[in-house]
Formats: C-alpha cells, sequence, structure tokens
C-alpha cells in the first residue's frame, strides 16, 4: 500500500563536546536498519584506534587524489589533518535499505545536504555552554586555548542550529538517543518519503 | 537554549477499521505529556460505554447550540448523529502544555488544521484493504451492506493519505504503537516546533 522511496543519510553535526559521536555511534548500534559511517582521515592513528572501526586511515596524496577524483560526499582540513565521508559509504548503505548515519560537523552537513538533498540533519546541543565547557575540560587533556577555541566555534555552530530539521538538547544521554531514534524511525513514515505500492489498492 | 514553542494537536485519522482509536489511546496511555480528546456525541450512550470516558453525551439540541457558538474544533453528522471535538478540550490541554490527541476522520482532520495549523497529522493505514475487510467483518456486527460501504468509504478516504504529515501501516498493533509515539517524539524536537531562548547562550 505505501513504501519507504529509499533510505537516508542522517546527519548528527553539533559542536565539539555535545556528544554527537557517542549519540550517533549508539543510535547506530540499537537500530539494525542503521548504519554508522566510517570516515577517511590523513592523520596518523592512535594508539586506542583501530583502522575501519574510528577512521580508515589514508596517505595524504591518496586523500588528495580521491578528493580530486570526486569521491568524498564531504570533507574538510582541520589543524592540517583531512577528513571526509567516502560517497561509497553513503551510497552501499543505502543501496542495501540502511539508512546511513554521519557524525560530522556544521560544514560538512552542509556538503552532504548539497549531494544528497533527501538527508535528514539533526543538530545536538549541550544544555548549557557552562555544560559544554565543563565536559570539555573533563574528557580532554588539552591546552586551555585549545578549550578556548572549541568554546569560541560552538558559540558560533550554536547559532546555525535552527538551518537544522530537527534539535536534540543532549542533557540526559539516555534520553538524548531516545530522541534520536525516535526522529529516525518517524522519518521513515514521513508521507514525503514514502510512495505509493500497487499493493492492495 | 532552546525550548518548544507549546504544545500542539495531533489528529489520527484514517479509514473505519484501521485502528485509529486504539492506537490514539495507547500512545495517550504511555506518553505522559499526550492527552486524549474525548468527543461530544448527540447519540444515545451505548451499555459498554462512560459518559466523559468514550464521549461527552450531550442532547441534539444542546449540540446544535454549541455548533452554533462555534465551539467546535470540528464537527460531523453522521448517520443522523453528531460528532465533535470541543475547541477547549484542545485548547485546555495545550495550556497545561499537553499535546493533545484527537482520533478522528479525514473531514475532521481537515477541520481541525485549518483552526490549527501547527496540528500533526498522522494517517493510520490497515496493510491491505483484504486486512481491513477482515478486520471489519471480525469487530463488527453490522449488516453486509454496512461493511461494503465502510469499504468504499475507506478506499475514499485511503486515496487521500499523502495529504497527511505521518502515515503508519498498523500491521503488528505494538509496532504501529511505538511509530506513532517517535513521530510524537521527533516532533517535539522538529527545529520548526522550537524557539530560542535566553539560557546559556
Amino acid at each position: 500500500m505505501v513504501e519507504m522511496k529509499s533510505a537516508f543519510p542522517i546527519v548528527i553535526a553539533g559542536p565539539s563536546g555535545a556528544g554527537k559521536t557517542t549519540l550517533a555511534r549508539a543510535a547506530a548500534a540499537r537500530d539494525p536498519r542503521l548504519r554508522f559511517s566510517i570516515s577517511d582521515t590523513s592523520r596518523p592513528i592512535r594508539e586506542s584506534e583501530a583502522d575501519g572501526r574510528d577512521y580508515r586511515f589514508v596517505g595524504e596524496r591518496e586523500f588528495e587524489e580521491r578528493i580530486r577524483e570526486g569521491r568524498y560526499a564531504e570533507w574538510a582540513k582541520v589543524h592540517g589533518d583531512y577528513y571526509g565521508t567516502p560517497r561509497s559509504e553513503i551510497e552501499e548503505g543505502i543501496a542495501r535499505g540502511e539508512d546511513v548515519v554521519l557524525d560530522i560537523d556544521v560544514q560538512g552537513c552542509e556538503q552532504v545536504r548539497a549531494g544528497y538533498p533527501e538527508t535528514l540533519a539533526v543538530f545536538i546541543v549541550p544544555p548549557s555552554l557552562s555544560v559544554l565547557e565543563k565536559r570539555l575540560r573533563e574528557r580532554r587533556t588539552e591546552p586551555e586555548e585549545r578549550i578556548r577555541t572549541r568554546l569560541e566555534n560552538a558559540r558560533a555552530e550554536l547559532e546555525r542550529k535552527f538551518e537544522y530539521d530537527f534539535i536534540v538538547v543532549n542533557d540526559r544521554l539516555e534520553d538524548a538517543i531516545e530522541a534520536v531514534l525516535s526522529i529516525i524511525r518517524a522519518e521513515r513514515c514521513r508521507a514525503a518519503r514514502l510512495r505509493e505500492t500497487a499493493g492492495a489498492r
């Protein structure tokens, strides 16, 4: 009677420290129709990381070659290192009927939306800037100056939250995960994403 | 940082036998921020019913007087009896911060949307017309002719499902209840329904 037109990309964006990676991974782990997108990066692998789990680690030249070939749905250079989402990550997931979850920043979201207008864009906000500051200080072993920069960037990014389809306040983690999952599940019932099927009409 | 502009009416519509009343009541029972709207009717109370639980039973003259006073958000005359949603049901719920769930038909939905443009409109469809027919035959002790009429009406109503914001296929009841609840919870995070607050900016 009705069926989905197709699966879609889901961007989980938000300022550093808002918890977007945790939320995106938790949502993907709980919903079998979700696939968490693994980004490429040219930065060196860290001890705690695994290639293909946290990122796919790619040489700088190779990354630049892939940029030229148009193989990234979005990419950015941050502190001298490249990060990017391969189009194949999105398109292979969607071809299998999986909604693909991207944990990316505000600029990345714009690029993905430009290439995939059906993208569902969710913005994660901290309960307040003072909570964000507290989280950044607790989690990171960064110099004061870097924390200051992150907070300034966060302030600027938060100004743009109303450009997203949905805004989730990450106060209690469990509530925020459920909110993200509800948004995704609801989206699968949105009339605009459904089409008529011959079925039993 | 962000908060809801205000609560909103939620219309659960769909053809007779699709399960909209069961779904609307189950959703309202599970989410403390939901209030199920009780309609007025001029038809006689049945043995299994309670005044104020199933409907508020109102005399025909009194109902017509209330129509003239503009006290209904939507109303209809069906088989000679009046049915309607008092504006007070919607507005008192919203004033308390509750989203108000209305279990009404396609015509009623149009009236509510006209009066309350912020209405969230969800359409419930049966998995197929043959399942609908089976349900109508199992549930009702109605003459064949009445069942035929209901099926014809259902066919016409189903044609209009894409006028709604969301479409939920009521195949397994539990899945459909969760879909309706996800849609409502997601809606509370929709950027267009949120506003900036002074908070911690």
